[in-house]
């Protein structure tokens, strides 16, 4: 009985692993991401190449988490719990770098200051998710990190809703607007990837307790 | 076993309740919509009001059936559908609020007809979730309901197309396509949302047999 | 046990034989989006007709499946993962025959060559679903297959985004901007749905084993 628990407790272990280093490519790809919309243009070629490197990174953990998935019967935390949050914290990278890869191919030459803040609202949400993954292993109250999160989703709501009625109300190009509409759709996607984190860390702590 | 059976169906009595309550607030504010757009833009402010509180009491709800579910360890019905029943009668009342806050972040001035058309099979279908929802106390057949729904979607998608592409026919100014695009959409996925409760609500209830 | 064993294994078939008509369904309407987009616009009427045949013949399938799981108690593969693959399989020929819509709605009169491209990657997209969805009856290995599904998925992505760039590059029309953003998300949202089908199944093959 003994080295059961010690088996599935070292299988834990590596699930958690794994999620960490996730949450932690997460992190890594959202503060990129606002460096390079604070500085834009300069440094954008170099901040990109690292938010792809991210990308992949998490493509590669993403993978591994279904690998070991495949090979495991019992598994610590349910199957679908699992793919929900390999494949949650991964679109908060693959938002990122899409947000990224638009402002070049879009051909932006100025970012909006609201883009900014937005970016800012990813990163520290990012920051959060990165607080409340560890919480999976010991179980342990998740409530504080999780309500963070959902402010910060209020904030970006906001500040996303406002930034689109500025482009209606400056009465700019309809290109411009359609750029940055796009733009600002996929830095919301992330901060909303960051939330269903919280959702599927809250489901996981209380099913485990 | 007789007290087994009574706690169950006490504990079933107040998911029932919670998810009724999402409904009648997803029909109030359907309705509200419906009323903002047909006298547009007389009222709009009241009738805005009203969605936004509508939309606060339906975050409260979910909260409830969210922080009851953290409690109960014997459900009545699948977790899952619970959270997935709850989220989807938000998704009603938050759609139908991002419409109509849309209707002001973007100066509309006079509501498209068609628009008008989208809200009223929104309070149509909603008022049919709301028949439909107590069927699961009964395990009652919906099939008539649901098929109802089914019915109103189909129609909420034609008139969706046409009144898209009549904007691109009519030749008018792409600032008006960009910002009747994405107000018919929120009325489209407000319906489908409509939908998505109508399959859950079947599943459950084709489970509890 | 036999009997059982017999009982459980022709209910299996007749699941596997509605997924493998939807996948053949899938398989039709993408090869005619496919020469919709290469004759344009000459036949648009004739094809258009047929993925709307498709689209219905699809609907009706999905709804077989549906009624066929509420009549069986034991399943061979997980409700949850009938519901999911039945699902994505359908999803394809309604992101098909939506494109096919839209270049009508939209009053295209010639096809951009970005968009023959990619209807030609959701073509085979689904004909690599079609080869991997048998693989559920045997249980049998459907790497090879997903894994050119992802490879597939990141063309696509790669023509789409580019083709994206192009309309901004080009300076055209913003209300030609609006039309192709649309069309390219909806052959795109195709091959994401194919995409989604290889991992619904190789879910259900490891669950299997």
């Amino acid at each position: 009985m003994a080295s059961l628990t010690h088996l599935l407790s070292s299988r834990d272990r590596i699930f958690y692993d794994l999620f960490e280093s996730l949450a932690d490519t997460a992190v890594r790809a959202t503060a990129h991401l606002d460096e390079m919309l604070a500085q834009f243009p300069e440094g954008r070629r170099e901040h990109f190449e690292k938010i792809t490197d991210c990308e992949r990174e998490g493509d590669e953990t993403l993978h591994a988490i279904r690998a070991r998935l495949n090979q495991t019967f019992v598994t610590p935390i349910d199957r679908e719990d699992i793919l929900a949050l390999g494949s949650a914290l991964d679109d908060i990278i693959d938002f990122a770098e899409e947000a990224a890869d638009y402002l070049g191919l879009y051909g932006i030459e100025a970012p909006m200051e609201q883009s900014q803040r937005l970016a800012g609202i990813l990163l520290a949400c990012a920051r959060q998710v990165a607080l409340a993954v560890p919480a999976i292993r010991t179980l342990s109250d998740p409530s504080e990190t999780i309500h963070e999160i959902h402010r910060l989703e209020n904030d970006g709501d906001r500040v996303s809703r406002d930034a689109i009625a500025a482009l209606f109300h400056d009465g700019i190009d309809p290109m411009v607007v359609i750029r940055w509409k796009d733009i600002y759709m996929r830095l919301e996607q992330g901060i909303d990837a960051c939330e269903h984190v919280a959702d599927v860390i809250d489901e996981i702590i209380i099913k485990g307790k």
